[in-house]
């Protein structure tokens, strides 16, 4: 199997993303590796020159962080994310990673990679924090601003397989992001939605109110990307506000700095415990081909873990096994 | 200016809701209550009769907790919140306050009390916490699941009004609660939103994020009711899991015991900023007069300021100078 790795992307490229996926290339000797990105940056990171199954493609531009998606996708057909998703396009690899800016590779999945037949709308996948160890694999989180039930329906459909296939959860229970518990709750688009997912060939355990995602109540969540986006950062800010407060609370005085040191491991636990980027590459799901955005944080580390969760993915032919259930209808 | 209390909603009704409208009634003489409720379960909470500037207006019946809000307004015409309502509709008081089923009061708010002339669509508007000491009035919180661009605009220029004259906030800074801070980010509504907003009587301060809505960037957040609920109720299960398993990690050992007591008085303080039941009760705006909920577990104390706030409001002439405003275009 074949994944590219868009070695321009990330606060840490390419040092970073280039020893993570040296590392990769060395546990998995049956992956075969692509870094993408500008050879003059990455030649001299290789001090061992290059692995038998990584190779180098060259491109010449990056998207940057703060450059505008859909431009940035369009005119910059040179660079190390949108030549990374023209190799999943045409069939040289089965695979993309990137740590680079969301909305392009957003863009780069829908205008370069394509959808794949039968989708309306491809979805980002994270897996958001719960107290248990599971967490909950959301979607979607800010592909598709306006959804429709349908587009709701295959979110549910697309993020049951990947749970099944990638994380091994046996028959993943489905929720719906919901304003209520009850059924008849909700606006226009989930009262239509909630009916669809009664009868879709998924494990359908109903609405989910925001305040309950953290309580592992279920294993795939599903919502528009609008609210999922709100849902992500109000547990982020709440968090973070949380947290600073903490930290002047315990800097305070004597007495609290020496709470503060007895209490630093757990509070360093729960910290890590909330922040969704320690939980692996969030799949853009519904592509003509496997793309997984990574944290633009992302450390060697979190790079070897992306292309752990790719090759899981393709051993298990997701993307085949999702096109065979959407078609199925 | 006269005030109907519903006796009977409310975890803690009738006694401290009584016994909040009793130290109201000491505090300030110019304010008439009634009290709305079944009168052999108020009569002898009055130990020392009815103040002056009390009475008591009879009902039969309680709408719970648990009751579906439209088919309890419907049928339990004499309940305690419905009869306050239809004080208010009769213009026998000016505003109504219940600490009773929020889908209820919301119901008698639109179907007994009616909608302002002018007005689409009543919001209910809570004060979030943010981590400086204003908060932030937010609406719509849940009246309404389905909002229009139109509806959006009301909610901001009653908001607005609602911050100055009841808050004393000069001028108020008024948020469009979305995805991103660019100006065209979101979804159909927010983008349309946006537009009428920049051209709106009021100081628009642009979109802000959810995780940005702790730093207090703006004094009123408009948003639909669908959205304000999965970010209201994101940051109470956010703060929830992580005061949860703060209290297990400081339960773990006698050292971290020790840390706990050192801490408490400084955690208690922080909780209490983040609830934002601490923070009074929460208009319903866009009615035919002032409609108050107080939260479910309201004490004695809440109640006493609800009737503060009230009296606020219509010292001010909040439901006039709203209905001016919406009015005037």
């Amino acid at each position: 199997m074949r994944i590219a790795i868009d070695a321009m992307g990330g606060d840490h490229a390419p040092g970073l993303i280039v020893q993570g996926a040296l590392e990769a290339a060395k546990e998995w000797p049956d992956v075969q590796l692509v870094l993408v990105g500008d050879k003059t940056a990455i030649e001299p990171l290789l001090k061992e020159g290059l692995p038998s199954n990584v190779t180098l493609h060259h491109a010449d531009e990056v998207i940057g962080a703060d450059d505008e998606p859909v431009r940035a996708v369009r005119r910059k057909k040179g660079s190390s994310m949108v030549i990374a998703g023209q190799l999943v396009k045409d069939k040289q690899v089965d695979a993309m990673l990137s740590a680079g800016n969301t909305g392009a590779l957003m863009t780069t999945g829908l205008l370069v990679v394509g959808r794949m037949e039968g989708i309306e709308r491809p979805a980002l996948a994270p897996i958001l924090p719960t107290m248990g160890s599971g967490g909950v694999l959301s979607l979607d989180m800010g592909a598709n601003m306006d959804a429709k039930p349908e587009h709701l329906l295959q979110y549910a459909i697309m993020g049951s397989i990947y749970r099944a296939k990638v994380h091994g959860v046996q028959n993943p229970r489905v929720g719906l992001l919901n304003v209520g518990s009850e059924a008849k709750k909700g606006n226009e688009l989930t009262k239509a939605a909630y009916e669809l997912l009664e009868n879709a060939p998924i494990q359908f355990v109903g609405n989910v109110e925001s305040r309950d995602v953290f309580d592992g109540k279920c294993d795939v969540l599903v919502c528009d990307g609008f609210a999922g986006n709100i849902l992500l950062k109000a547990m982020e800010g709440t968090a973070g506000a949380i947290f600073s407060t903490l930290k002047e609370a315990f800097g305070s005085s004597l007495l609290t700095k020496l709470a503060a040191a007895i209490m630093l491991p757990k509070l360093k636990t729960l910290k890590q415990k909330l922040d969704y980027k320690e939980h692996g590459g969030a799949p853009l799901l519904g592509l003509n081909g496997l793309v997984i955005k990574c944290h633009g944080s992302s450390d060697a580390y979190a790079v070897k873990n992306a292309v752990r969760q790719a090759r899981i993915a393709l051993q298990a032919n997701l993307t085949e096994s999702i096109s065979a259930e959407i078609n199925r209808k």
